[in-house]
């Protein structure tokens, strides 16, 4: 997610375009770009990486003052060309472009709601929902941002939104501060952008973070900001830090790299080991693995190698996608691993297939011992805040012992970040971030789950539409 | 458009695909199908022609009980990727899709209407404001087919529609049925479709033309009409038999075969000449040819072959486009018009560009005369019920007396067929056809139009949004 | 097949492209231009339509003085982008392009002969074989038209080819003369094409069609011919006109146009019936059925409508497909038809499934009568010389005598065109048109077939190479 | 490049499918594969990466015994889909498809001497002439390997090649070994590969390197060798362990691994500096920054992240393309670097600018002080054999001294690993592999480079053809 509010000086589409390279990480199913020429907008969006969606030639014939952009994958509705973002549309006060990353808890009730009033729903994305309860409260609010302030407090659950009117640039984060949003200037030109990553990436220098509750609306008087008090405890999504996040972002004041670095430190204190050699799986184990070859002395090697040519495993779709991937996207460093004790991180274990792939791979290769060791806690609840963690039945901690896990990862031994320490990994003292989100690990939910979503995770809300 | 209610003997994809092949004439922008299996709809739609959009792979990929489909040129709303057709949503009652034909007239109130109650609009076609309109009535009304009764006691203009709700297939009509729709039969299924040679293409047989107003569903039990009494004439557009519909179509008991034949007879009645071979314009042009020949005696030719690989002009969206396919697609028949004295047979004059270029072709390749005839009075008055007539700055009756347009063609006389013998071209004694709607020859508006359009044909109602 | 060498004010790409676009009917399956800029070749080539395979954008990067065109549809060699041509290639003196029509009857022979020297093949058409012969002549010869001028003495069957080498545009026809080829100008711009409408549709003038066995060198000195004296018998391909050229091209100084309806004139005196109305299969059918109105007194009516949006059946490569297109491209007019006795022209019977299909449909749509009449004699024999008839167990007049043939075919009477009417229906007295190749309908064939051939029509020389 | 030869329980087509996915690294052009069935050869092959050219359906529908894949980036012939490789052919004794890695240096002499007899060329790739020469051989030669054999003594410079007979797998490798090659076997079928990696990819295990000078044939009758005695010393290309070969691959003996770490080492030994972090270039930076930080103790940290969804600088062809991609490519990370002084590791120095840049971002990331550490002595000369060095113009160590190199860069030291110490990185001692061809950094090539190329790098042998 990305937004420009440009003074002349920055290419708005090109700089959304670069942006959203930085963000691909975030979601490689589809992208797009909108931008706003005084007030008429122009967008391309399709299904693909944004090397593949976007060439020169549509940059050049995106013109204009403002952008957003955005980078999907899937977390509500299905992946299809429809449901790719920015969200374009015309509603009483002229056009308006969402991009958004989140996912609503009440989007079921409010989707009712609306279609009991008549309403019509094109995609099966949020963002629909949330694009309705905007355009109906600018039917009364004096502004687009007003609009945007009333319609929040309606809208519960997980969003960080760049919107485009046909004046302004508008920022928004949800109460909790689920999802990350910073702001980024160059010149007097002005980025929103999920990561500080993505400013590096257009040359515009940061400037802060957008606050949880927080309405940031960049115009030509420059910035300003709506907030009401907020009395939710910030609860930024743990798994930001852990997997997600791109290593060189800085969210809410804290390195994701020095944070994962953290974890690895937690994990050679937790449970040391007699070991040869620390390795990482590609990428976020790799950065605790550092972290715990320097807390223990064991020395760091590159252990596993990834093929650069084959997308990230968490991201793709459907399961049989995913298994096939694994197989060829990874490769031990044989002379590195042969005849010696490894201790291995890795970030998460979700199936536990994965895992147990590479412990096997390792031993064949010649690893005389492979320890396991996770930088965060078994995953023991779903996420309803937009992060794709599968129902219980699939998560191989909700089934199993930490032991058992162990033995079916054919580790020699395992270990996974306790909770308690998941605090001293986002040391969060002195730099104002107040709360993390580790709702998928402790089963505490900041923000209310309504029953029915309980009872079944992606609840399809209404009678399915396939986009072929 | 194109819809099926199969009663399990007929494939609904294949059945559209055939039926949409065959009404390709009528758009080649984009194209649609939405098949509907027990109330989930599965659909596919692109930029293209129906052979480039659709594969053996797609369509069996559609499956279900009942099918609708599209093919669009555009009138209102850009030729983009977001306004091809079928419209497919969810509302009240679980999924829609709608395919729409014609243009309403007074979509910027209705537009208006909605945004200042919070409705939001994604596309730039009136199609998304019909279906608003049936989602609200939905609200209340008892049935899909109440809902769109009450829907289109508050939608003016011009619309034959096929749209399919979880258990029914509906045909609408409006009521002064400017635009046409048919129902064939085929064992116990039900088809709908904008000209019989589609009912053709797939096997059915016809039934009967669905009246002015009325609303016609397709359902397990079988054929079912709702219709109020009409006080509106009967107004279908004269053009559809003079060049949109297919020659070998019945519209409302008028084969346009004939109807073209007989403005060629009437054309050789007004104004004889002695001419040596009677040849026509591709393709309307020589069915008035034939009956041309017909009555005055004067030999049919094959004086001008058209290039089959180059797609209508009259159907392509911008100026450019048209003039350079123009001179690639038509050459005279040397041998056939060397010499000689010829009537040439078109259907109507735009701009007159086309008609020069063609009889100066015929006279450099030798004809000695060219005697202009048009099937159809010349054009004064826009349309606003869905035909793609341009400004009157652009018509060439507009600015310029007959003799004067005879002149700027190079022809050696002109005559258009003329207005009071509209009536005897399309003779409806006996057949219940009780009228026609010539409002761009005669400047009678069956049906009221807005003052704002008046003022300005295809009224953007709202700031543009472009997509690429 | 087109070429141009031009002087400056043509330009080489656009005017190949619109060439080609005219000779879209002599093969749908690939196309490809290639321009020579001092002797640098720049090429595009794809499988598609002419208008799918080329842009702007890309006639815009071929730039040159001259350039060679191609449309394929394929007799030898699958239809696979490999085979696209023109054929471009390096060999000892610079580049060369080659575009070729035809079949080589000694392919087999010349490609052992090639292998057995150490060459290598890349494609699996002839006109790699071609290419070779000339290339190795080249070794002795002072000028590349010597090289293609030793070249042909060595290469059997039909072939009209057009090349450029880096300084000169040669166009060659075999000494039969069974493929067209003739020379247009413009300024002082050079053309060949295959027909004279492409050369109409780049606003070339018409100068004189090439002679059997003549080589005609365009360059900086203009037109040049080398030729040695033929003693073959002329013999132009019938089936050029029957079939396969468009009816405004004339070639060897017959009218197509005239061609046609002189067929049906014929077939009326050779069998008349008393009907109500003559109707043509289109498209030449259409210009039999003219002729067979004149002749007759019948009157000519539209009876079938073909849906111009479906490619032509002829020419689709597999049975599977022609099927399939038959049964949507062609319907009946049934207002015309209907209860009436009917006179139908149909080009030519192959298999027999179409026409019988056809009038079942005529019957099914109410006619009372149709009499088949056939506007070529019946096909007995295969065609070595580039035509795509199929093998005599596929020939219907094969197994069938024509009585029976009308049967199978649900007529009521049927003819064919005689075999001694061919001479009547092309007249060559006085134009130097001084024989036509009917080999397919008599069995004489102008040029000796290797035996392999005969055993074996469509014989494949080699190990097949499948490109997906 | 890649080959198989199954015994029946390897499915050949996505065996190459996933080595050449591991082999993407080596070229990411275009990408073929090529089966053999019984002797037809079917094939694929196209512009783009492995994932992006090739699909379950194609892979399906590649059946056979024995398959041939490739992966391009082009040193001789232009990066057009006609020079895409395998190289599938037809010749006297059936089919042929040939892959292709490395440079001839008499091409030009080859091409020459074929031209003047007579022969085509369809490609700009040296493969062709290559093919030629097998070819003819093979008129005499009682077997393919013989003739293959005998091509090879006329044939100079550097390759590697996998090719398939109708009945055989043969895999060459020039007199120098150059380019490396491998065998790998799993149950009785036989792999060919580039590189071990692609061995580990298919679940193959390694049997053996290719000899320099070797042909092996893999065959109903399992694995056979013909080698001449090798009077030339092997020459296996420096620039494989530098940077272009997978880091989990061991070619000849040595893991590209342990010798990037031991460059690393090297260098800490070289020059020692004081400094707080080691940090790496990804990705052949990162290992050689593991070996310097274990050698020199200052611990190795993350300092640079990739975007890895932007593909490999060095491969792309154009030098724009290079620096639109490097600017958005890498970022610096901000929290490791900050106020630190930092050693960074990179692999070579070809313009210096990109070096400059990364310099540049690690300083204004805040880093105190930037070492600049070179795993590879500096550029000084070009390459004849297959990697793609710039003109000395281009070589900013041709035009500068190394301190020069260290200042225009930015850095605040500069070192690069000695000449001298190129064997110390490849230690061979009891391994067998005698020797590396380091010409790049040298000037000592060990095979003859003809005058012309010596005047002209990548010298244009004739006149150029584009496809567009």
């Amino acid at each position: 997610m990305f937004g420009v509010y440009s003074d002349g000086t920055l290419d708005p589409s090109y700089a959304a375009y670069n942006g959203l390279l930085a963000l691909q990480h975030r979601g490689q199913e589809s992208c797009g770009i909108a931008v706003n020429d005084k007030g008429v907008i122009s967008y391309y969006k399709d299904m693909g990486l944004v090397t593949e969606v976007f060439s020169h030639e549509i940059l050049d014939r995106l013109r204009g003052q403002m952008s957003v952009g955005h980078v999907r994958y899937s977390t509500a509705g299905a992946s299809v060309r429809e449901n790719a973002q920015p969200l374009v549309m015309r509603y009483i006060k002229g056009t308006l472009a969402i991009a958004h990353n989140g996912n609503l808890t009440n989007a079921f009730e409010l989707h009712q709601l609306l279609a009991k009033q008549g309403s019509i729903f094109q995609t099966t994305i949020d963002t629909e929902v949330f694009a309705y309860m905007i355009a109906r409260e600018r039917v009364e609010a004096p502004s687009i941002e007003e609009a945007v302030h009333r319609a929040v407090k309606k809208v519960h659950g997980s969003y960080s939104m760049v919107m485009m009117s046909p004046q302004k640039l508008i920022g928004v984060r949800d109460v909790h501060g689920f999802r990350p949003l910073c702001i980024g200037k160059i010149n007097n030109s002005y980025v929103f952008a999920s990561e500080t990553c993505a400013l590096d990436a257009c040359g515009a220098e940061f400037v802060r973070d957008v606050l949880p509750g927080e309405i940031v609306v960049a115009d030509e008087n420059g910035l300003r900001s709506i907030r009401d008090e907020v009395t939710e405890k910030k609860s930024l999504c743990v798994f930001e830090y852990i997997y997600f996040a791109r290593t060189d972002s800085v969210i809410d004041g804290i390195s994701v790299y020095e944070a994962r670095k953290k974890a690895g430190r937690l994990l050679a204190r937790q449970n040391p080991v007699d070991a040869d050699i620390v390795i990482g799986v590609p990428e976020s184990g790799i950065d605790a693995a550092i972290g715990y070859s320097e807390e223990s002395g064991i020395p760091y090697q590159k252990g596993i190698v990834k093929n650069s040519y084959i997308g990230r495993t968490f991201i793709k779709p459907s399961q049989s996608e995913r298994e096939t991937s694994v197989r060829i996207k990874l490769n031990s460093l044989h002379t590195a691993v042969k005849g010696k004790r490894v201790v291995m991180l890795d970030d998460s274990i979700v199936r536990g297939t994965t895992s147990a792939r590479i412990v096997s791979m390792l031993k064949e290769a010649g690893a005389k011992e492979v320890h396991l060791r996770i930088s965060s806690p078994p995953f023991l609840w779903p996420c309803y805040y937009g992060t794709d963690i599968p129902s219980k039945d699939d998560l191989i901690a909700c089934q199993h012992s930490i032991e058992e896990i162990g033995k079916m990862s054919f580790a020699d031994s395992i270990d996974f970040l306790k909770l308690e320490n998941l605090p001293k990994m986002l040391d969060v003292s002195g730099i104002g971030c107040s709360g993390i989100c580790d709702a998928c690990f402790s089963g505490k939910y900041p923000a209310e789950i309504p029953n029915y979503l309980v009872a079944q995770k992606n609840y399809d809300y209404c009678t399915p539409i396939k986009r072929l």
